[in-house]
């Protein structure tokens, strides 16, 4: 594999920018993911800063040669550097026009643990004064430099940046400086030569001047850290393999920052809010491009439109620049119709020349992903069915929930930059930890910082909503928060945070950590306390897409919702059944509550039927009115489930209470809970367990489902769809008799009353025994179930409740992927499903299959049941639309 | 199959008896169990009393034919009835001589739920007079006949046997009589009448005096009987055809009670405790059979000697009926080389004339088993291979307790007979419910009864030994014991019970419900209080047979302990290594708790090392020891699996305690406690997810055992074969961090000492995802073993601790066949086995695999281990003969 032999020449070496390349993107396998990128642009004719790529290729012979380099790779690199200088009209070393470059590393797969970047290497004493020159600003061309020493030492070198910035905390401290921005040129001159002279003393030799020296060992740097110890874990974690090898680009760095003739912006193609189509970005004038990001300075629009409509005095890029502007306006285009989406720019102007850094798919909000896919459809840049696989069925969520009414009282506290849509409330929290905490108590947040930094990525995850009273529209907040679909508030400059003291002050009031606000990222709005909301309206593209996406699918959806008002909203987001009415939640109103006790304490059989007979008629009127909300629509009826302690106070003091509210003995209520303690409930006396030891619960469930059929059939005249479904089944026995049981309540009501029920009977397949069994279990059963919740438990020995503490420290580690509770562990519980899938019909071909799990209204997991066969899924009201549109892209990508 | 056409003759009816027989024990399915093994012993030439077996192809026909008989049965029916009145010279419905006969249902498998006997069919007024007048004894004929009436009005006419028994009741009650016994011959003619009478107001009209239409109703009773809800109901749980159908069995019956030429018996051709070969067995003069088995005569000795050892005065059949006792002898010998295994016979002599009821393999005790399958190997009855097969393991349990030590103060209460081996210690419980209960509460009992009867079964196997104060050496209380293993005294009869005051008295003292006492069950004896025990010896009959076992084995057998002492006798029952060393019980001990508390008190990494480096000696020196008795035997060892809160206090006061003896702060203990709670402790923050946490610990518990290594290797020179263990590993990802922290400490420990660790690492298939992504794991796995405790409570979702309450029901319902915590459950938990093994040894084709669950001691579990091809099973000390033996049967049975 490309070991160079004494005849053929490999080529090692591949050229990228100035309008052409030696690659594209399909050359991934042998360029790295960033290397194909950048070889890609190139190819389009784009300003890219040239550059060029040593393949993978170099990486496996380097350590299949005992870490010694192919011959004739000095060569290539040498012939690459010259075209490099060639392109960028800049000479590698020269103090009078110095080409700087960027080193970087770039796997197939993005893998971290593996050296990253390079920046402004070729910089030594003379090129930084040349830098100090062409830029006219030697304050950044030291900065630079210092920081170009710092990064080389640590990563090439491997003398740890700790050391060096001791020594400059030493010197500000000697100087009384406080903030980097203190420092003068001068202050950096002095702390240049107090690095070199730690580099000196810690290795014995001097920091490299030379710059081929510098780019030989940057280069090395990366080709050795593909075989450290992180790098390795990664690689064992994630099965890859040692032989794909990294490539090493090398890349011209450009400089925004060279006068008023030079600027860096980012931009979007169109507005990743809103979905319009109109360019969207911010820039700055003599500027690097983490100014912008960082959000320290303010940008400007980059057109006139969006500086009038910001009332910004600050001259647009359009207005600015108008060349440039036109330029660019060009290459947005050209971008859309190539990449035929949405795109996310960075760019540079080095000396009134443009260059493309960077063009990526745009994130953008769910709002405008509906727009966008929707308009793309209609201008015929991509067809109906890329536009249903064009939005993130994950975002969806943020269109689902309620947003602020416009009529409900409010109390302002601040205005700022409306960064991500949606609304929120929840209580102010000053940092992630304690997000992170207070979220795992169950309980909503909102995180407010003066900014966010990545590592801040865990605290907003688990917030409402994100409040900063810095930065902009690109910082850091707003970006994040719009991927995630969270409402943010960016750049609040009213709002006086102290972290410290746990405290913000605005409009004149103190609000303090644990108090409510209300987020409104639409308007950039904070209030004080909780505003009312509002349901939101399913309707203009996001209904059109939905349209489509109902066309795509194969998968059926269908709800789990038992009370009346969940039961309305899901047919409203388009149930085409329930999937799962869960019996019990309708056993804890206080009435009901207190029958339930009532049997749970009888000392025989009679005595729990007498309790049980109080019982049925609300169960009844229940499924009545559910019966009645879904017409013809089948209804999926799960029979008690959850041990009967959880019905049962436990304490003394709630013991005491109900013993008072119902006159039932006290003494007997807590000896029965302390009998029906478990020491893991998970796995106790519950589901169909509870029916085989006594049948009558069962046996009264199955009377109310059949009279409420009976009455709602006569009421109506439509004939419910009923599917009983019996829980926690492990054995087919169990569903044998427990089927004859129901089949016998059926026969004895047709026998009174002359109505005969109409009715599936199927099991909840949620144990790894179910699963394994399921053929022998599909001889009694109609339907089949997942119960992916509970099978997730079982076959990954995994409590739900207990697992949080320790869970982060799997996904963190980079041992699994996902929260196996969100996303289905498919290459584990899945495989059982597939099995179970295949062992069911393998005796009853045409065996009814669906998943009841919350994994339901996951789009990872929709997909997966398409893949498996399965006939619907059901889900949480709120998700159905996930549902609808993960199934109709899982249905598009199978047919591809 | 079978359907008469009109051309054929189909064969319906099936004689034996009489010297020959229709058919042999091939012929069960069509002559059912019962059928088959009659016309076995009719087939030898045995005097077995004739009959027909209405075969299970006229069952099928007569429901494929809308419950009509096929033509011809009638003829063939008469013709057989016709034979049979030849053979047994007497003649159905003749007063003078009548011919009585039993009618037994009998399938292929044994079936409750079905019409079961009917006894002494062929009764009517006169019959009844005319067997009065042949038995000399009126009582008994007309007993004899209200039983029948009762039998045949409950089970054929379908009239409820309490119906008829309320008028026994009430007449007993009007005429002053308490017992059965207390009632003449003219009480039960009286009684007679009130049935005949009931049964006429009952159905409109008389019950059949008739014995052709009594025979044909009994007859289609059974037929019908196999359509019935019971029936049906067992069927579909055992998937057992309904075409398969049962047969009718028609047998003459025969009479011991016919006068002093009349006797009935019970005979072992070897004696079933001891497997001495002699004549074992009781009989008892002008008797009944339930009058042997039932224990309320004292029944006499077989053989002149037992007769003489006994000092009973009775005369033995030996002396008794000479010429019959010659004839038993040569069935007898007959029996053993036709069955070649030793025989339990009941026998009837009727008028002198010897009749064979039944014979089967008799049980016997484990010792008994040695004694015989070795002895007969000797006498080349069977071969060495089949002697091995002879015993059961399950018995062997028995054999490997401790005995009572001759030397120990004992305080006698009673002596009664020897009835079967063992010694015990437990509560005194009169009740099987209590016994149960008490068990359940891990307390041993001793079950102390009157007799024991069938319903008693449960909680004679939950006891630890049975006293009865009745009843003989073939008693049912000391049949079922024998077979169980149980230790049990018999027929103790200076013991006094009074079951409703809870108490016996015994030597002028009172015992009291819940006191100790001691039986010993080889010598009959009862002690009051503990009496101490000896170890087994493992000698003679035992040690040649386990020799020939280990010869037949292929399967290797390991042990699961940790203590010194449990090292020990494991490697004294023949353990071929350490299949489970559990570290977690090492940190127990006074001493090293309060290190581990401070370990889990700690605020971070530093803290935790520095408590686990002070119980780092105390692992190593374990370990050492270990290393040391082991030898050369591998020893796998299980990093930390329960979670930390099991090694904290929990109750207000225990933390007291704790934070009074430690020092530790009291509120931190109570925190901590509290932190680390957990709703499912099953499914928690354990095994190796602890390491993933906390790595720290699995490192110590490395370096302890490399440290360990290194000192044994140096002081004794053989190198310990260490395989360390991860527990709980579900995602390949985990095993792969802790296999490289592991290979971490060795390479550390060999760069500071020089001595290289030499090792395996492995893991523990206990959860369902482990075993569906075994081949994933198996990549980074030296070896695994299946935790079949925790598969078991994960596969099937059942909690060991909370199952116990619901479990009977499942078990007593027929749902499912046995715990599957005492064998494994080979369609669930198995398959998962069978999965893993399969695609764990596709990535590794020599991939070693064991079981360490208590399944490894379980002789059908290991059976199973052996087919799925396991290497080796690892179970406790105590039970390593159990599996070395079950692995031998395997392979001998796998061979055939």
């Amino acid at each position: 594999m490309g070991q160079a032999g004494a005849q053929t020449v490999t080529k090692w070496v591949y050229a990228f920018g100035g309008g052409s390349a030696d690659g594209d993107a399909g050359m991934r396998d042998l360029l790295g993911g960033k290397g194909a990128n950048l070889a890609e642009m190139s190819a389009l004719g784009l300003p890219v800063p040239p550059g060029f790529t040593l393949s993978t290729e170099v990486c496996t012979a380097y350590y299949d040669n005992d870490r010694a380099y192919p011959d004739g790779l000095d060569q290539q690199v040498a012939d690459a550097l010259k075209e490099l200088e060639a392109k960028s009209d800049k000479k590698f070393g020269d103090p009078a026009n110095p080409l700087l470059v960027s080193v970087r590393s770039g796997a197939r797969a993005s893998m971290p643990g593996m050296m990253d970047t390079v920046l402004n290497l070729g910089l030594n004493d003379e090129t930084a004064e040349g830098l100090a020159n062409l830029s006219g600003d030697r304050r950044f061309a030291l900065d630079s430099y210092r920081r170009f020493i710092q990064m080389f030492s640590d990563v090439v070198l491997g003398v740890k940046h700790e050391h060096l910035e001791a020594l400059m905390e030493d010197y500000k401290e000697e100087n009384d400086l406080v903030a980097d921005t203190d420092l003068s040129a001068d202050d950096w001159a002095e702390i240049i030569n107090l690095y070199k002279a730690e580099v000196r003393k810690r290795l014995g030799r001097d920091f490299p001047t030379d710059p081929n020296e510098q780019l030989w060992a940057a280069i090395s740097a990366v080709f050795k850290s593909w075989m450290n110890d992180r790098a390795i874990t990664y690689r064992n974690l994630h099965d890859i393999p040692a032989e794909w090898g990294t490539a090493v680009n090398v890349q011209a760095m450009v400089f925004g920052n060279m006068g008023e003739d030079s600027a860096t912006g980012v931009a979007f193609t169109r507005n990743p809010s809103t979905g319009e189509r109109k360019l969207y970005g911010e820039f700055l004038i003599n500027a690097q491009g983490e100014d912008v990001v960082a959000g320290i300075r303010t940008p400007q629009s980059l057109t006139k439109e969006a500086r009038e409509e910001r009332k910004d005095n600050s001259p647009s890029l359009e207005e600015a620049m108008p060349e440039t502007y036109k330029e660019l306006l060009a290459v947005f285009d050209q971008l859309e119709r190539h990449y035929r989406d949405m795109q996310d720019i960075e760019f540079t102007v080095e000396k009134s020349r443009l260059w493309m850094l960077q063009t990526r798919n745009g994130k953008r909000t769910a709002k405008a992903a509906f727009k966008i896919a929707v308009d793309m459809a209609r201008e015929e840049l991509i067809s109906q069915d890329e536009a249903v696989l064009r939005v993130d069925p994950g975002q969806l969520d943020q269109l689902l929930h309620p947003t602020l009414d416009p009529d409900g009282p409010r109390d302002l506290l601040s205005k700022g930059l409306p960064a991500s849509p949606g609304a929120a409330v929840g209580e102010v929290v000053f940092s992630s930890e304690d997000a992170q905490k207070i979220s795992r108590e169950g309980r909503p947040v909102i995180l407010v910082r003066p900014v966010t930094t990545p590592e801040d990525i865990h605290g907003m995850h688990v917030s409402q909503a994100i409040v900063t009273s810095q930065g902009g529209m690109t910082s850091h907040a707003a970006v994040v928060a719009r991927g995630m679909g969270t409402p943010c508030v960016c750049g609040a400059g009213d709002i006086r945070i102290d972290v410290k003291a746990g405290v913000f002050k605005a409009a004149g009031r103190e609000v303090k950590a644990g108090e409510i606000i209300t987020v409104d990222g639409a308007t950039g709005e904070v209030f004080l306390g909780e505003v009312a909301m509002i349901e939101p309206e399913l309707t203009g593209d996001f209904a059109i897409l939905m349209a489509w996406a109902d066309e795509a699918r194969r998968l059926g959806v269908r709800a789990n919702a038992e009370t009346p008002s969940d039961v309305r909203t899901a047919k409203s987001f388009g149930a085409e059944g329930i999937g799962l009415c869960r019996t019990e939640h309708m056993f804890f109103d206080a009435e009901r509550i207190s029958k339930m006790r009532e049997m749970i304490l009888s000392k025989d059989e009679a005595g729990r039927r007498a309790a049980l007979d109080k019982l049925l008629p609300f169960q009844r009127a229940d499924f009545e009115e559910i019966f009645t909300i879904m017409e013809d629509r089948p209804c999926t009826i799960r029979l008690l489930d959850p041990p009967l302690h959880e019905f049962l106070p436990h304490t003394e003091e709630d013991v005491a209470e109900v013993a008072e509210a119902t006159g039932l003995p006290r003494d007997a209520l807590m000896q029965r809970a302390s009998e029906l303690h478990e020491e893991n409930p998970m796995l106790g006396h519950r589901g169909c367990r509870l029916a085989i030891t006594y049948p009558e619960i069962y046996e009264m469930q199955a009377r109310a489902i059949f009279e409420a059929q009976a009455a709602v059939q006569k009421a109506t005249g439509v004939m419910p769809l009923v599917e009983i479904m019996i829980p926690l089944v492990g054995f087919a026995s169990e569903l044998a008799l427990l089927r004859s049981k129901i089949d016998a309540v059926a026969a004895a009501l047709s026998k009174e009353t002359g109505f005969s029920p109409e009715y599936l009977v199927g099991t909840m397949i949620e144990l790894p025994r179910a699963a394994v069994r399921a053929d022998e279990i599909a001889t009694h059963a109609d339907f089949f179930s997942f119960g992916t919740n509970d099978l997730t438990q079982t076959t990954l020995g995994l409590s739900r409740d207990d697992s949080a503490r320790f869970m982060s420290a799997y996904v963190d580690g980079g041992l699994i992927e996902r929260d196996p509770f969100q996303t289905l562990d498919k290459s584990g519980v899945g495989d059982l499903i597939r099995l179970a899938a295949a062992r069911g019909r393998t005796v009853k071909s045409g065996l009814k299959l669906g998943i009841c799990g919350e994994h339901g209204g996951d789009p990872s997991s929709v997909d997966f049941c398409d893949e498996v066969g399965l006939d619907y899924v059901s889900c949480s009201p709120y998700r159905l639309p996930i549902a609808r549109l993960s199934a109709a892209q899982a249905s598009l990508r199978a047919r591809k």
